[in-house]
């Protein structure tokens, strides 16, 4: 029944990959990486599904719901093996969440020194509606014993194989898919559709708040653990470090798997280096905003001088939920009025989260040898006719 | 019953002030506010409660425990009258929990330009265990209705009064007190001894996580409600602002009262501008960090060059909780090499908490006109000999 073997085991595991959208820049295509442009990015606060960034870490897994299972197994749990149907079963629940890849703007930090990694635009993040069964009734319909003080983690593994057949793996403390504000779900649709295979057909964790990798697709098997998933990808992977550790000295035991993400935001439209043109004396600038962990949004700051002053964008767009359950990302856009004459502008952008966590300045100081946690100040330059 | 009348009626309403120890400096006497030296706070992972930082903003009342009462009203609630006797009925729980006054570190921030507020050095936070009664079992002893969703937050009142008879007021978000991850909890000890009278005794509303002036002291009424607590504090104090908005400008209702706090960090010992001996071409550096909302501190960095290099500081102590109930701080300590000839250093620190939130580099873009989340980072220069 582990249905991503059909594909591994064909001369090209990739000869089944589902058909992208033209828009999606590949920043890899074996395993498929890609995102949109950021102009059109941030025209939807719902993020369409053929616009959607994709990251595969390995083959897409050709799954078909009539061998779909899902198996639930480990410490404090009854075994289950739940099909789609059976999935179904459990109450509907929508949440609206941004999903957004570790390495989000790499690309930037690449510009202090170079990291390992995808070079990642800022468009490793999108926004959807999801629906599905919340894990917490599921673990509970396993009969999950809360009592048992050794149950600590949550693991997932995913149908996505690599070549010595392992699959992709991740996993979550064990509060987050307990804990009523944790509101992860086992998502069978996304913006009201079924996933798209490029999102995990047919069932895909959406754990909201936390980085993507975590967010396993395809989903094959939940273990409820006293350790984190054994996986490349929770171990020595998407993990944070000192400026100055590099690869002759990272030890990946030293530091925790990346959960919640830091405040991050960005100017998606005009691009960098663009030519605009003034209207009135006036520009349009829009993007996006988010926090990890539930924050909200609470204040968006532009400069158009870059960084020496700063006033507060008047409008910010988001869906309704708040603190500490506001999983969706906050769309922004504002006016920058522009003295005559000005031939070019370093427009600069940084925001605040419900908790008031604010963004770092510059990259030097959170560099970090696979360009992860890539949130300081978006700066941008811009010319003018 | 309202005991607070007794010293707020008289003709010095602060004829009834506690003694404290000498070592608190006051950054104001009347209301009593006041720090420990860096140096001494440092010592100890649990304050010793006659060093804990004092933060009044009124009298100090004169509460006696056979008068006591603590009232629970509002929506979704039958009103209750607890005596003390009836609160230490309720299932003891004992967290450890630091508390951090909004203006922690506000005298850094001022040399960017002036705010209005006490001028706090970096020792308006301390960190002590607490035992009460979960606020959750005491709502729930009053048949908190959890589907009533006009519910939204529960507003204190302290017994400490004002020049027109109001009482000192805060309130929080109803899940910090309802859900199980909140661990807010109505306190009448602190380290193991009834509460001392200038941190609330009898009792304490010990928000963990969560800015100090939320925490509310002398406890005299709890309040269900669809709104914030009306009080100056909650609507136009502590909360934070962008750095263009000045008090010509400023909108109060604009922005969110401040609740968790960001990520922060400071150098205790050596203190700033002092001369440092080396013993083996080494000194000592000492510290505490901190972050809001239970997020554990993961990682300290330390800089000897004022920033340019950055290497992480091997010794954090903590309590044993985890995210996302990690309510205390960090101390960590580390030797720093001194090249032979070096006549001063400046020494940075900065430090990461679990959600991988970094702080920022300078008080520039973060400057706010009430002096508020001063959490930059960290910068003392020393002399050596
Ligand atoms: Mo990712
Ligand atoms: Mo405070």
């Amino acid at each position: 029944d582990d249905v991503g073997v059909s594909t591994a085991n064909m001369t090209d595991p990739y000869a089944l990959e589902p058909r992208r959208h033209v828009a999606l820049k590949p920043a890899s295509k074996t395993p498929f990486n890609g995102e949109p442009p950021l102009s059109l990015l941030v025209e939807h606060l719902i993020t369409p599904n053929e616009l959607f960034f994709v990251r595969n870490h390995l083959p897409v897994p050709d799954v078909k719901e009539n061998e779909y299972t899902l198996e639930v197994s480990g410490l404090g749990v009854r075994e289950l093996s739940l099909s789609l149907a059976d999935i179904k079963k459990f109450p509907r629940h929508t949440i609206t969440a941004a999903v957004q890849c570790g390495g989000n703007r790499r690309s930037e930090m690449v510009k202090v020194r170079p990291v390992k990694g995808l070079s990642w635009g800022a468009a490793a993040i999108s926004n959807a509606t999801w629906t599905g069964a919340r894990l917490s009734d599921v673990l509970r319909a396993a009969g999950l014993d809360e009592t048992n003080t050794e149950a600590k983690h949550v693991q997932f593994e995913g149908l996505d194989l690599d070549p010595t057949s392992h699959p992709f793996g991740a996993s979550i403390p064990l509060w987050k898919a307990v804990e009523r504000i944790g509101e992860v779900i086992l998502a069978y649709e996304m913006n009201g559709e079924p996933l798209p295979r490029d999102h995990g057909y047919p069932v895909r964790v959406i754990v909201p708040g936390v980085v993507g990798a975590r967010n396993v697709k395809w989903l094959g098997r939940i273990i409820v653990s006293d350790v984190e998933s054994d996986s490349h990808w929770q171990q020595n992977d998407y993990k944070g470090f000192a400026p100055n550790v590099d690869w002759d000295t990272v030890d990946f035991s030293k530091s925790p798997a990346i959960q919640e993400m830091p405040v991050v935001s960005a100017i998606c439209d005009p691009g960098d280096g663009e030519t605009v043109t003034l209207v009135d004396g006036k520009i349009n600038v829009k993007g996006y905003a988010y926090s990890g962990g539930g924050r909200k949004i609470v204040r968006v700051d532009i400069s158009s001088d870059g960084g020496a002053s700063w006033r507060e964008v008047e409008t910010l767009e988001s869906d309704a939920a708040e603190h500490p359950k506001a999983w969706g990302w906050t769309l922004w856009k504002t006016q920058v009025e522009v003295p005559k004459g000005t031939k070019s502008l370093d427009l600069v952008v940084k925001a605040v989260d419900s908790n008031y966590n604010t963004q770092p300045e510059n990259f030097e100081n959170i560099w970090n040898l696979r360009g992860v946690l890539s949130h300081a100040y978006h700066r941008i330059s811009i010319k003018l006719k």
